[in-house]
């Protein structure tokens, strides 16, 4: 993993990282003569493993070489620990104000430095987008013929600079179908289907293996959707190289491959994926975000917000996206700055004009007509109709990325497995209309009035053409419920926002054709006629809407969103009409979805890969208090009634540092013993009384500079955490000053505190772990990890 | 106030109250099964006083009847202890789910209380707004005249009624000019505009005195805009009858007539606080909401989303507008449920029509053409514009505010103040034809397309009349601003959104024509007019555009809105073209009045009125820890540095109770010797050894209830919060057991921690205290008020 190793350099830059800490040591005697030293003088090189992925390299010999990296891969962050190291940076900037010119200038650089950096982000989004865009579709017409004498065209630009009149079925001669290549020109026969076909699934399977072997080979977390991961970073997770620059070109490269193959996915979820890179790229011109892991969060937040801006065309949709699904920390302070990124994005995007029209969403929907009342009936059974759908995909697509985590021949040969996936999709989607054509095409087809239809559509006719085009949606799907079950989840970049569209816009399409006959039915009948006040066909019961209602519908069942949702599908309409058709259906998939299982399509993958996150919304009622949850834990009795006695007993369970009398060699056989990741300083073993918290890797590091650089300090010396430290011991060895390493403002609660004060403490102050007393004593930690392992128990009683 | 007796009534029904506090009884022995018993056991009747107003009638005697009401007015309520007690009240709920079909009906509907809460709400809100639209404009017009055959009718249903040709200047034959009534038809004379002109006073100051009698009489705080103490209630404070049912039939019946009267306000604000009434008063329907004050306010700040979608037509800017301005505990948990509120309210306004057209949006503008790049130089200068004079309407209203609150002639007759403000308003802005119509068809206007204009419109006119209507424009931006000053403020109900926009759109149109008149001086220059690619007057330079950007801008640098005025000004418009524009108006507007002072207007009356509310953004780069903050205060040393003896003398100060051996005479003393409203209980005043944490209001309510049910109970009798009570001591009066009053689980921090993290609890956790500790001691207590002193304290330094 070459490219890991690359952006991890990226992020552990040595000099830069070791300037705040040298800093902060100056602040600290700054601080204590302004009265009592701030929590923020400490080591900022400490991190606590607080997940399932233990650090167990360091563990054999205390004598580790320093980590300069803040954060260790999988770790997760201190966000106030963070945040207080930007203060420190902040103060010292506004301290060199007075400094003209250079001072100022600093200053109002770092003053802008946010807005410069979602600025540049969002450029670059957008031109991303519309380069993606453009390739995208130029291969993917690649699958049956190519512009014969400008290649670099796609089919809709070659018929059009060939200026012919023959443009038929979206063809014209200048476009060169594949065929045509073998001097067989008799489109109407079974051969030339026969050729065409083989070409068509021959090119899909070309282009996705050149995915997934591109993703293997250069950038193996440049696969799937992103979104998960990407959720988990903005909740202080960190994996390092996930939003790396190789990432991000593999990633871009197989995104154009992976969706020009015809496979069932979509753009749109790798673009927010391929935005906060752009993010985490871009951060790292400003050391205030690309230094400092919880500043970087805002950036990509904002970069979240342009992802899905460029990716529907929709800002405001993009601003509510990552307020109501990515964001975590810092939901309100950064929306301002989202919004202006998100709409930069936009603009850029409409520049490139990779649809190919003025208009800067993804499907333009023009309807002038009304819905009425009655109507609201088939809406909200769309709605039921794509709870049941989502929930239903999320269970047999999750249960399928189980059986292929655990598959050793699947998780093995990810090659094969695309492969097999594009040959079967490519071989039966050729078939059908709706499925051969590119995802996009087909939804707007469906979004589409009938009159607007320019060529003859099988949708709009009322003849026996329907009955058949109603027979291919059916079919339609079917297969891509089931070929989207097995493509999610493929190691080649995938999304899951268009296809889930797809099957909602087949669905609702499905029902308002329904609707629409049944309709035409009753007024055929013989005296029913003024029941109607409106055109039926004209201006009432427009299939079209009901598509756009079940795709909102279904995207609702699968990824639960709400607001940001039907925000997204009224900037793809622009009217206020239809925020009422789209919110009573995204209602129903809402309820019905969460009635089945809680989980959207993320939160499971998220649950599948088991990372920490913890979800900011959602609520806990549980009868259980701190505790319960703490560890050591307390089996015999209920900590409430624990004597004294009980208390000495813990005590043993629990690894603490005391404020003085410990020997470096104790401390170095504490560190041997045990594996956690931090320790409680007390003020004796026997009192248990705290004073602070020290974190394992601080105290190493602090261990190895004095074994370095202090000769004088040997095995016996006494290690002091106090205040009150003699010069000098007479008769023993010099005593090791630690003061300075240690977080004197760990987080507490009492052991009384109930648990959903503690997990709303650890969403909203982003904690990594919280330290439990009774009458100031110590009794245990409850870190975020405890929290997770709660959670997932009390859910599945 | 008679009023604030009847509210307060409806929130403490003794009944209910008491019922909540019978069942944690129960659950404390379920939940001590189970193992530890829960903080929320405690009694749910106490309320710590912890902002400047004091509660010293029942300081006198302990012996004070208990109180019903969970919360004394002006009070911050505690969000944890809140919503503790609902959880309990849900976990009562689920137990009954098995009951069939009573327990699962019961269930059915707590889980559906709050969307059909809102749903109510919703509609309630739009009709309320509908019917006080078309209340407005009929009062608004009978200042001019009067529909002949039918009163009930406003001028332009009337002309629309009478069918009859003659309608010009707005005006037909069928609505009655006052002056007719006298028998005088010469329209054109001196005369007739003077009787004209004093119907016009004499109706204006008749329409605000009857306001203003109404409020003084009947409401006092249906008075102002509201969206000040909405911001501070929503963050917690209580102010009973604020959100009363006759607060919101006056406000209503006030707001017809201090918006027909002619004043220079606005009806949007008020509306906000209407609908928070409305969310209020149905909130009574669903005890869930109605009886806990925390789970209310999720109903109000859907509300509040309601009242602005109603004001604007303006759902999804609405929610934002909640989100950004309103809300404080729970930004994201009811995104949805808002979101829903305004929609439905919306629509429903939409039924009513009280716009007389299709039209949701209050002003309905359609662009069709597009801004060029070099325009963005005037958006921002109107941007830099708005800033300005937002900043200075904010320090001059204060000052003037101040000085009525200090003054004793202002403060003491509202009514004289109003009717001159009245008077002045009447008689200048009759002169003006801007000012003598109504804001809001000024305001469109403004917007409008010259185009557009049936009649003659002299800002469309390209001779003199444009010079004219120049002249006319620039002295209504004068006197506006100055009487909008002297009018935000006065003791009717009143909002400043319109003024605002009304303000900004005459500056953005006076630009506008500036910028136009240019350009086609530049244009018939000869030689220049290739310059130019699109046509002047036609599709460049569109003076509604500027108007339209310079309303966002004032509006902005009035109430430092940001997304949610883009999004509000983007509803209005439904087009995306028109976004970027407004965006970077409002971003320089922010950022001039930001530069000038960080407080907005409502920000600003929060300041002025005391209100304890903080601020849920912005950040605080202060170097101070938790001990330097905390009561009482370390004066001789740091914290940092404090021996044992110092400590002791600290403890003398902090006044805690012991967990065993005081007397219930110690604590009755301790009771009338302080007035502190809370006390730490620690394990002995030697130690101080935190064990919990009791209100004044709890002890004083068991101390009473045990004097009267507990006849064994005397002076003397020891009072325990420990667990280890003797059943009896031998010799001496029975024990009192009061460890159910005890707040086990009380927030806490050590003296170390930054005050960038105390205030971040407080605000994202919704503390009302919390207690310093230092090696498990306690040290002090930092209350909200001691923040908020602690702050402003730091920005005026």
């Amino acid at each position: 993993m070459e490219r890991a190793g690359r952006s991890s350099t990226l992020g552990s830059s040595d000099e830069v990282e070791l300037e705040p800490s040298g800093n902060s040591a100056t602040i600290h005697l700054d601080m204590t003569a302004g009265g009592g030293s701030s929590s923020s003088d400490f080591n900022p090189f400490g991190a606590i493993d607080d997940v399932r992925f233990k650090t167990d390299d360091d563990l054999p010999d205390v004598m580790v070489p320093p980590f300069f990296s803040k954060y260790g891969d999988f770790h997760t962050i201190d966000w106030q620990r963070d945040l207080a190291r930007d203060r420190l940076r902040h103060k010292m900037i506004s301290k060199k104000k007075v400094d003209f010119p250079l001072g100022l200038l600093q200053s109002g650089w770092d003053a802008g430095a946010g807005w410069i950096c979602v600025l540049f982000v969002g450029l670059a989004a957008g031109a991303t987008a519309g380069i993606i865009d453009i390739g995208a579709r130029w291969m993917s017409d690649l699958k049956t013929g190519v512009c014969a004498d400008r290649f670099w065209l796609d089919r809709e630009h070659c018929c059009w600079s060939s200026n012919d009149t023959f443009y038929k079925d979206d063809s014209c001669s200048a476009w060169t179908k594949w065929p045509w290549m073998i001097n067989y020109y008799n489109s109407s026969s079974l051969l030339f289907s026969f050729i065409e076909w083989i070409f068509y699934i021959v090119w899909a399977v070309a282009m996705s293996t050149l995915a997934v072997l591109f993703v293997k080979i250069f950038a193996p977390y440049a696969c799937g959707s992103g979104i998960p991961e990407i959720k988990c970073i903005l909740s202080g997770f960190v994996i390092r190289g996930y939003l790396g620059k190789w990432t991000f070109i593999i990633k871009s490269v197989g995104l154009i491959l992976s969706s020009a193959s015809g496979l069932s996915l979509g753009k749109e979820g790798p673009m927010v994926h391929l935005a906060c890179c752009i993010g985490n790229i871009f951060s790292y011109l400003f050391p205030k975000y690309g230094l400092n892991e919880a500043k970087k969060r805002e950036i990509l937040s904002a970069s979240a917000a342009a992802g899905v801006s460029v990716a529907f065309g929709a800002p405001i949709g993009g601003v509510l996206f990552s307020l109501e699904e990515a964001s975590y920390y810092f939901p309100l302070k950064t929306m301002w700055r989202s919004f202006f990124c998100a709409l930069v994005a936009g603009i850029i995007l409409r520049f490139v004009n990779p649809f190919g029209s003025n208009q800067t969403s993804l499907f333009h929907v023009d309807y002038m007509m009304k819905w009425t009342f009655i109507e609201l009936v088939p809406f909200a059974l769309l709605g039921l109709f794509g709870g049941i759908l989502g929930s239903l995909f999320i269970f047999a697509n999750i249960r399928w990325s189980r059986f292929r985590k655990n598959s050793k021949m699947l998780g093995g040969n990810p090659i094969y497995e695309v492969m097999v996936i594009t040959l079967i999709t490519a071989a039966i989607s050729y078939f059908n209309p709706f499925t051969r054509k590119s995802a996009l095409s087909m939804i707007q087809q469906l979004f589409d009035r009938c009159e607007d239809q320019v060529e003859e559509d099988s949708l709009c006719d009322q003849n026996k053409a329907l009955s058949i085009a109603f027979g291919q949606l059916l079919w339609a799907l079917i297969f891509k419920f089931i070929i989207t079950i097995f493509t999610f989840g493929i190691k080649v970049p995938c999304g899951l926002f268009v296809p889930s569209i797809g099957m909602g816009a087949i669905a609702g399409r499905i029902l308002g054709i329904t609707v629409d006959q049944i309709f035409r039915a009753v007024q055929a009948t013989p005296g029913h006629s003024e029941y109607f006040t409106c055109q039926i066909g004209k201006d009432c019961v427009m299939p079209g809407l009901y598509a756009m209602v079940g795709a909102a519908a279904v995207l609702g069942g699968v990824t639960r969103m709400t607001v940001s949702l039907v925000v997204i599908m009224f900037e793809l309409t622009g009217s206020l009409e239809f925020i009422v058709p789209t919110m009573v259906a995204t209602m129903f998939s809402k309820w019905i979805g969460d009635g089945i299982s809680k989980m959207g399509i993320y939160e499971a993958h998220i649950e599948l890969n088991g990372y920490p996150f913890l979800d900011s919304k959602g609520e806990y009622p549980y009868s259980t208090v701190a505790s319960q949850v703490m560890r050591p834990s307390i089996h015999r009795q209920v900590a409430d009634e624990m004597s004294m006695s009980d208390l000495r007993e813990l005590k043993n369970e629990l690894s603490v540092i005391t404020e003085s009398g410990m020997t470096l060699g104790d401390l170095e056989s504490l560190l041997r013993q045990t594996d956690f990741n931090g320790f409680p300083v007390v003020v004796s073993q026997n009192s248990m009384h705290l004073v602070g918290f020290i974190t394992r890797r601080d105290i190493l590091l602090a261990l190895h500079t004095a074994r370095k650089t202090q000769p004088y300090v040997v095995t016996n010396s006494i290690a002091y955490f106090s205040d009150g430290v003699p010069d000098s011991v007479p008769g023993g060895p010099a005593p090791l000053r630690l003061r300075k390493i240690l977080d004197m403002a760990p987080m507490t609660v009492t052991d009384q505190t109930p648990m959903e004060t503690v997990i709303d403490m650890f969403r909203k102050l982003g904690l990594r772990h919280v330290l439990v007393t009774k009458n100031g004593k110590v009794l245990g930690i409850i870190t975020k990890k405890d929290i997770l392992q709660f959670m997932r128990n009390k859910d599945s009683q």
